[in-house]
């Protein structure tokens, strides 16, 4: 029945210090703050300020989670980057990540799948366990959005906040602990509804200097609702007949903090209840959402989780881990 | 003895149209051709021009290896982007490939381990192809390093070329058919002398719009080559023991193509003779750099192939893949 033994051993988050209110930023767009809270559903969310780098950010968390682990950091054999935007064009963060805590012949790399990297990662993170080829795989997602809005766009600069989170996870102690079921699927229907064009190789250096308007995020976020709307259910059923109208057998619901419309969707599914929502106060950290409510959520032992979302591509990914 | 079971169905390369001879680069570098040639060893190489887009050589370099497959773009279930640049910051760009591949539904992700992606991405392919998530992989390396080249560092401008490549991999027809032994490991001596510190979240989108210098690659070959000189030998062992003083029961190596001193360093583990070698030809095209020279290997049934290579972190990357 379990597809692959995990055992998440450690999670942390760390938020940048600088808190915004949702009036500051509907400010900076033009708009009234209580439009901009009917919208999206965000309070407040973190901004890094110009002397935090999410980086280290990332590497804050790391080493908070391999603390909670009972480890040291020379006890990770894999460090997995699994941020929706990379912090720098070469090396990737993986190999970054792993520099600054001092890890030397581990293994390091980046994954990127949009909102939905860490749960990419979770899934290659099983794989090595399973191999024998890692012990302990650490998972970091650090995200910095805020540093790429666009605030003639209102309705996804109000959206973004920047965080860190990171999970420790090594092998199971108990037969039935890890990944029941997961599946990921990317529906192609959105590929242009969120975007960023430049930051890469489809546009030279110097043209991408001279168009800052392609190096800021546009979301298409009517769009994405709808492709969600008619994409998620049959996606569900395919991870676990009945997923999309029952959480029967779930205790906790670890969703990608999207948007109110994203999370009023997931909650058609499966009610309020035992959704873990972080949106209102630190708005979709992009990759680092759904650690950071994975860390929130303090699962305990033989508790079953659906980890869950959507990201820009579009991708969709849900995984069913019992603890 | 096998690790993980998995054929190489089609292989395919795609090349720019534009092939720049050494002397042209090393007139924009200010150097002498004679000069530029003994550095690198490199006389051509491609270079995209304003009209191409990496997107669509990746692309059309899959659509090849599919057909060399003998399968459709419908029949893959799995597509891995392993370019060691991303294309755009977002969507990533296994979505990208997936929606220009015309795939709706399919898995689609990115890896990053700089020039070695391709070769983290087929050992995350046979983790796919082993526990029955996917039937047909599609990876694809796509390069476009000639648009982020500092010209007053001639060592990095004369080595680089672009180039995009596809393999297709499948479940093996042959029990002895696979990945006999494969090792990663990121020394992260080297974290600093192979970067581009700009296109991601650690600057903010007005500083890198002003820093043109921050968004290409900067490279310090002779710090790279004493480390790969250290490390190389023994991460080599921990491959395979006596790998780094033999090549024996090995038929082909398929080694990504760094630089002169980089082949040379290599053919002291091994000699010329097994080698493929295409660095003279189209310079060292990052991540697309293996899978190109494994397209031109043309390996039969039941040879046994040695990919191997190093990337900006450092990281270092081996498989012993039997046909």
């Amino acid at each position: 029945m379990l597809k692959e033994g995990i055992r998440v051993m450690g999670t942390a988050e760390v938020l940048p210090e600088r808190i915004v209110d949702t009036a500051e930023v509907a400010a900076l767009c033009g708009i009234s703050e209580e439009k901009a809270l009917q919208r999206t559903g965000v309070r407040t969310r973190r901004w890094l300020s110009d002397h935090e780098d999410p980086l280290l950010q990332g590497v804050a968390a790391a080493e908070q989670a391999i603390r909670a682990a009972g480890l040291e950091p020379a006890d990770v054999d894999l460090v997995i980057n699994a941020s929706g935007t990379p912090m720098q064009a070469i090396p990737d963060g993986g190999a970054l990540i792993a520099a600054e805590l001092g890890l030397r012949g581990r293994f390091a790399y980046s994954v990127h799948a949009t909102c939905i990297s860490f749960l990419v990662a979770l899934q290659q993170a099983a794989f090595h366990l399973g191999s024998g080829r890692a012990d302990h795989v650490l998972i970091v997602s650090t995200e910095a959005g805020s540093r790429g809005l666009d605030f003639g766009q209102p309705e996804s600069s109000i959206l973004i906040g920047d965080a860190a989170a990171a999970v420790v996870v090594g092998r199971p102690e108990r037969p039935d602990q890890g990944i029941v079921a997961s599946r990921f699927s990317t529906d192609t229907h959105g590929i242009r509804d969120a975007r960023i064009p430049g930051f890469g190789s489809r546009r030279h250096v110097g043209d991408t200097v001279g168009r800052p308007e392609d190096h800021v995020f546009d979301m298409k976020g009517l769009n994405l609702l709808r492709g969600a709307i008619n994409w998620f259910p049959p996606f569900l059923e395919s991870v676990r007949p009945g997923l999309s109208t029952s959480a029967e057998g779930i205790d906790r619901i670890i969703p990608h903090q999207t948007s109110r419309a994203g999370m009023e969707l997931m909650s058609r599914f499966w009610g309020w209840e035992k959704m873990v929502v972080t949106l209102g106060e630190v708005g979709n950290t992009i990759a680092a959402s759904i650690p950071l409510a994975l860390h929130r959520a303090d699962l305990k032992p033989s508790e079953t989780a659906l980890l869950v979302g959507t990201g820009a591509g579009t991708h969709y990914g849900a995984m069913i881990v019992r603890w």
